[in-house]
């Protein structure tokens, strides 16, 4: 097939394959880094999806239904940026000289907000193709929820370009094994087939047999035999776009394609010899001159993609505008940058004996919240109901109900993590959850979206021992420290449901970034002097001295009743102490010099008590000797039982304070 | 099929199974929590497997050849524990009674070290599955190894029963394609197959063709279609055996068989009404009394059990007597617990000008250290060049050659995480590597370690911002600070080759638990004053003030070089500076009073140079100002771009350093 221009001229094809593939070997070669294997490999796959298939408004890079591209193998990024710059996107070619500079456009892996045409940061493998499905998952919610409204309005695809990296890895086996069940056929993934990995061939390690491994999990698979076989790659992709369930057409490639290297797992990393460079630029008929690109070549490609997509952003905004208000600023809300949400007019249902889970609490308001604010989407890894995180008026989004709000992710952190981020790089506000101990399973997801600065909420309970009864493997210890210490990622412990409803306001007032909620699972009183208001602080009073200050206790979530009692039980034998509830210490530490020392007086003794790791701590009192936290692994038995135990009873806490306070 | 005894006396299965399932539900009834949908539903499977195929020696338990059976399910405990005291392997009916209760012996979930004829600690699902898959690759190691020297010496199988859960979580997916490739024919899964999970039943969520999935992955697969049919799973079991491949058996089976809500997902956790366990006990046909057990019952099951299994131990214990001195010794080594090795013959290549990256000289300390002690096994997630974890001498493990050393674990972090775990409660010392970065993805594995004080060396490179071009999600920030919270585990962060040397002699002196040694991918002078003794310690001098002491600099691994320059740099100006290097923080902290304050004096002002979050220092220096460190993440670029851009190039750090010491 010979691509012929408006102007009669012919386009050669060929030419802006090897010009993407030579442009790539440049930039890895002034870098003197970067992945070669992928970039000389893979040219024709990248070339064919965006010449022929990608709908992409190249002067509107966020038109909001765009098909997404994501490249899930993100060390292939010289060949992305390469592609990027030959279609007109964003990039020059002076940002191709600067490949993995700092502060260029053209980062060493691609970085979502740095490179327009980048549509998620990858690297840590599988990751892009985990969120790839969240993204398909978003589309069909948009779908299901506005094309009745305006035809069409939305129904991008979503295109994955990955290695055999990323199916090695389980977050990638996760997601798609859910993506079958949910038939989301706006999902296709071009697999970069090329037996070849790191450390060895891929007889070595992985031999599964691709096609069967889909088709298990109801994905349609396509082979393309031949890797530059470009008619074969596109009609693949023809086909998967009819198919009415995900796709993966596995693409058999070279890896170094034309280096003396070709087809070894020596080529995959690290630049090639000058020789090898200008023997690969012969093969590819290109004169041996770094960065040096043809105009035609440039104007063919752009040609290729213009064709198509002209005008496809101004008719979605057309189709936008012709909705009424309501809808339309439903979509605005998606489409804008900004996720706060103003939280006035909850209804909270407090009940009759002021005594609730804060668990519980966060269930009902999560229930009113998702009427406020329509791009709040989420579920939970399997345990819906001991979270408390279901939707009890909307469905399920199952592949017979796209409608639905709640999740099923299975029991599937780690994809449910990626899946979150996925949702929320289109314009969703999304949350999931699972026990605080199994946030461990799910942190490389969560440190995409802190990296990010996504505005996702991860619902955690069962925060501490005081679950009981499931002992070790489900009792937190170093899991809050662990999330504390992310950047961008702001914990909350509530103490009661007063701070629970206070943390959500404050999560949603804030226009981005992650944040966790660690919740208890049993029933507390609700104080009289907690405050929804205060919570945003970070760290207030809830029981203050009386005459006299003879010490502070800091505590967070459930723990805070502890120090309550302890503080009261001593108020009797003469001490006076203020207790200070502290949801967030990151939040408490970012107030005022003034209001940190109102609440913490300098000169005053200091007591944290939280069963939970110290190392969280030691920012607001250095001495350990005033540190009770835990620091060791818990035990199965009855909470009461785990508390004496680990000496966070009342009594063993009462002899603690009271020794340090003498 | 009707089991005779010896006496003639014929046994009646089905009634050993329903005392099983009897047992079970009255732990949970007593405990009043537990979950009785897996013990009514998966009851017949494990009787059949401890009836008829489990080779155990009741009197031995811990004997080296035992078959090993992992409860990956592990909220069926109850079954496990009623199994077990009907096997009479270390529970009475007391510890029954004991059921989730504090330090019994019958814990919420199976917990290794706390129940005789538990074989590994499970609950967080999929570790179990992915961590038999460790004890597999043990088993057929030790056959490649030993059975030269005597025939069938080793030839163990592992069992695993697992649920839905188990086969969703990616890391049991990543652990069974590895099996699949490497043909471990000793590996039989029980796949308690209910089509129910805790939210729902398995439709919304989970529909994959596993017979399809697992043969793709090159597994064998066997379906049984009832789950009571006990000659059915015992065929499929003897048919596994004889496999060339790894098997699951997939048996259908009802969860809460017997129960009202049999079936359901109501049944998954959580304590019955009385009236159900009435009604259950009389379709069993067994009286409605809690732990009411007929002896006879419990005879006949330990019969059919001691019947296979007589001696088995006294013959392993013959064979193992015969072989020669050198052999008898190596294996001993794995029998038994302490698993200290002493380091005093290794030899070490100096380069002659006396510089060399830390992840270089650990690949030559790994490399002679492997000569040492034949129990360290280990390999790389498909980044054994870059991280320097290759044995040089010893073949790669692959279904051609068991004999292999490094084992190419494909990018599976996590699944990796848990073989090394499987690993290690077989017997060997295992190491694993990745980036730093991607600990991460294994975190729940090394957790698990951690819990169980497992002899596993966690080797992590690029290990900081200082890795470079490859950019943020490949440089680590709070990774530091999330290993080092982790009870039991030891984190160091060596600064040069001697340091290097002191961390691997200080990790193989332990007779237990887990270490990670964080490395930088920079060549780094090995230093004058580091010492390999010094290690030990967790913090030493490396620079000493000439006169008086102006300030001291505390820092760990690639920094500390910095941190010497500024102090030589500084000392042209006056000042008079120590620079401690700390490559662990908690040991250093572990040292006498005397000595934390010999390195460290009071009143001497201390700062902190590290490029890793804040966090992990502050309980050496509390106040904030003087802890240089980060806490945003990374970018791509060079390394002098990125410590320039984040302040840790020299200039920077001198300049902040002089104004503190001001």
């Amino acid at each position: 097939m010979r691509l012929i221009k408006n102007n009669n001229n012919p386009i050669n094809e060929e030419k802006i394959i090897n010009q993407i593939r030579a442009l790539s070997i440049d930039m890895i070669d002034i870098a003197k880094s970067g992945h070669p294997g992928i970039a000389l490999g893979a040219a024709p796959i990248m070339y064919t999806l965006y010449a022929k298939h990608l709908r992409y408004d190249v002067d509107n890079p966020n038109y909001f239904n765009r098909d997404r591209f994501i490249l899930s193998a993100g060390h292939g990024s010289s060949l992305l940026y390469s592609t990027l710059f030959m279609a007109g996107i964003d990039l020059e070619i002076d940002d191709l000289k600067r490949f993995r500079q700092i502060n260029s456009k053209t980062p060493g892996h691609p970085e979502l907000g740095v490179t327009k045409g980048v549509e998620m940061t990858t690297g840590p493998l599988g990751q892009g193709l985990a969120t790839a499905v969240g993204i398909a998952i978003a589309e069909a919610h948009l779908e299901a929820r506005y094309n009745k409204f305006s035809k069409n309005l939305f129904n991008f695809n979503t295109y994955v370009l990955c290695g055999d990296g990323d199916l090695e890895e389980g977050i990638s086996y996760e997601a798609c094994s859910l993506a079958g069940t949910l038939g989301l056929n706006k999902l296709i993934v071009l697999y970069d087939s090329n037996d070849t990995q790191i450390d060895s061939n891929t007889d070595l390690v992985f031999t599964e047999n691709i096609k069967m491994r889909f088709e298990a999990c109801n994905w349609n698979y396509i082979k393309v035999v031949d890797g530059e076989d470009i008619n074969s790659i596109s009609k693949a992709i023809d086909e998967a776009k009819k198919a009415t369930k995900p796709t993966i057409i596995e693409i058999k490639t070279k890896i170094g394609k034309f280096s003396k290297d070709e087809g070894t797992n020596i080529i995959h990393g690290g630049p090639l010899e000058k020789e090898d460079i200008t023997n690969i630029k012969e093969k590819l008929n290109l004169r041996d001159i770094p960065f040096n690109v043809t105009n035609d070549t440039i104007e063919d490609f752009q040609y290729l993609i213009t064709k198509r997509c002209k005008k496809i952003s101004d008719k979605f905004n057309k189709k936008l505008n012709r909705l009424n208000d309501d809808i339309k600023e439903e979509i605005m809300y998606l489409i804008n940058d900004n996720k706060k949400i103003d939280f006035k007019d909850l209804i909270y249902d407090e009940p009759e004996e002021k005594e609730e889970s804060p668990k519980v609490t966060s269930g009902k308001v999560l229930n009113e919240l998702v009427k406020l604010n329509k791009s709040i989407i989420g579920g939970s890894a399997d345990v819906f109901r001991a979270t408390n995180t279901i939707i009890e008026k909307e469905s399920s989004f199952s592949n017979k109900d796209y409608n639905g709000r709640n999740i099923y992710f299975g029991v599937r952190e780690h994809g449910m993590g990626a899946i979150l981020n996925g949702l929320a790089i289109t314009g969703f506000r999304p949350y999931g959850s699972t026990f605080l101990s199994f946030s461990n399973y799910l942190l490389p997801a969560i440190r995409m979206a802190a990296m990010l600065k996504l505005p996702i909420t991860y619902i955690f309970t069962h925060d501490s021992i005081s679950l009981g009864e499931d002992g070790p493997t489900h009792q937190p210890v170093e899991q809050l420290a662990q999330l504390r210490v992310i950047p961008n990622l702001e914990v909350f412990r509530p103490c009661d449901a007063n701070e629970v409803i206070g943390t959500y306001k404050t999560i949603m007032k804030k226009e981005n970034s992650p944040a966790v909620i660690a919740l208890s699972k049993n029933s507390l009183p609700i104080l009289e002097n907690t405050n929804s208001n205060e919570a945003e602080k970070g760290g207030y009073i809830v029981r203050d001295n009386l005459r006299k200050l003879d010490g502070i206790i800091i505590s967070s979530g459930e723990e805070v009743h502890l120090a309550i009692e302890v503080a009261n039980r001593l108020n009797i034998k003469g001490f006076d102490i203020r207790v200070v509830s502290m949801p967030s210490i990151e939040r408490f530490l970012s107030n005022s010099k003034d209001y940190i020392e109102e609440i913490l007086p300098v000169g005053i003794k200091k007591i944290v008590i939280e069963a939970s790791s110290k190392m969280s701590w030691n920012e607001i009192v250095f001495n350990k000797k005033y540190l009770i936290t835990l620091d060791t692994y818990g035990k199965s038995g009855k909470k009461d039982d785990i508390y004496k135990e680990f000496g966070f009873d009342v009594d063993s806490l009462e002899e603690k304070v009271e020794k340090l306070l003498k």
